[in-house]
């Protein structure tokens, strides 16, 4: 960790929307630098649509030097041919961030949402108003995916200071 | 395509274990280039062996110069979880493919048997021979899945002749 601060990705993949959010943590406290979603042309194949996940999170990585990631894990109630298109996406994104040396941390959903509003199932606006609260912004216009994004990367960021606390 | 002969890759993505096949077509006649697999360090997280899948394809997309790229559909009757696990790793494979400007092209497994052997439902040691056979490789002592990668490599290559012949 440089004198800036640690910076960390979190990512929200889908085939069609995948959210990321760029966060910073100095001195104890969260900084959003970036955030936003790649949004894949959905009348392409489905190869181009991964290249350009891959692409944007590589420039991305690229621009703001995360060096850590974090993602969602992801319930796999769905059926099989939602699991198939989810994976590709976050297959693509997993690359983009190992290519560039960033770990990955996987986080329950549940463990997200229990981390930023103390509950496992807490509803997905309460969620993206602590997300809101936690970087200090006050009227949050970010994408669904985004907030989403941001949720994982700020859970990281807790996680990560609490395991530095207790030596785990 | 340049005097060379058109070279393509044939994929066929895992988690665990990538086949691939680079085949030459030159004068109507298949050659193989290089195959084999791509094995991931199954102890390590998932965006690490994502990685290795993108860097590993990456490297041999530059070494042999395919211009086009072929992947299997697959059937997605299995669980979610599999799915899912076998999604990641088609999306690391597909962009490598697509970052490196490779078309990909997606075939049914049955349309790969159909071209290689004649039935949709043939099984897989007659497509291994007939592999073997458009290759003119006698004793081929190459692993299943690539056995597989060079099936639908081969099978893009017919497909892509009879196009350009029948004008379709």
């Amino acid at each position: 960790m440089s004198d800036g601060g640690l910076v960390v990705i979190g990512l929200d993949p889908g085939s069609r929307v995948t959210g990321y959010g760029i966060v910073r943590e100095l001195s104890g406290k969260a900084e959003l630098i970036d955030t936003g979603t790649v949004r894949t042309p959905v009348k392409k194949d489905m190869a181009t649509r991964m290249g350009v996940i891959y692409r944007e999170l590589d420039k991305l990585i690229a621009a703001h030097g995360p060096v850590e990631a974090a993602i969602e894990n992801v319930f796999v109630s769905r059926n099989p041919s939602s699991a198939l298109k989810l994976g590709q996406a976050r297959g693509a994104a997993m690359a983009a961030c190992a290519v560039r040396g960033l770990p990955v941390a996987e986080y329950e959903p549940s463990k997200v949402k229990k981390n930023l509003v103390g509950v496992g199932n807490a509803p997905k606006d309460q969620v993206a108003f602590m997300v809101a609260h936690c970087l200090g912004v006050k009227k949050p216009a970010w994408a669904e995916d985004a907030s989403d994004a941001l949720a994982v990367a700020i859970c990281h960021l807790n996680e990560r200071r609490m395991r530095k606390l207790t030596g785990v």
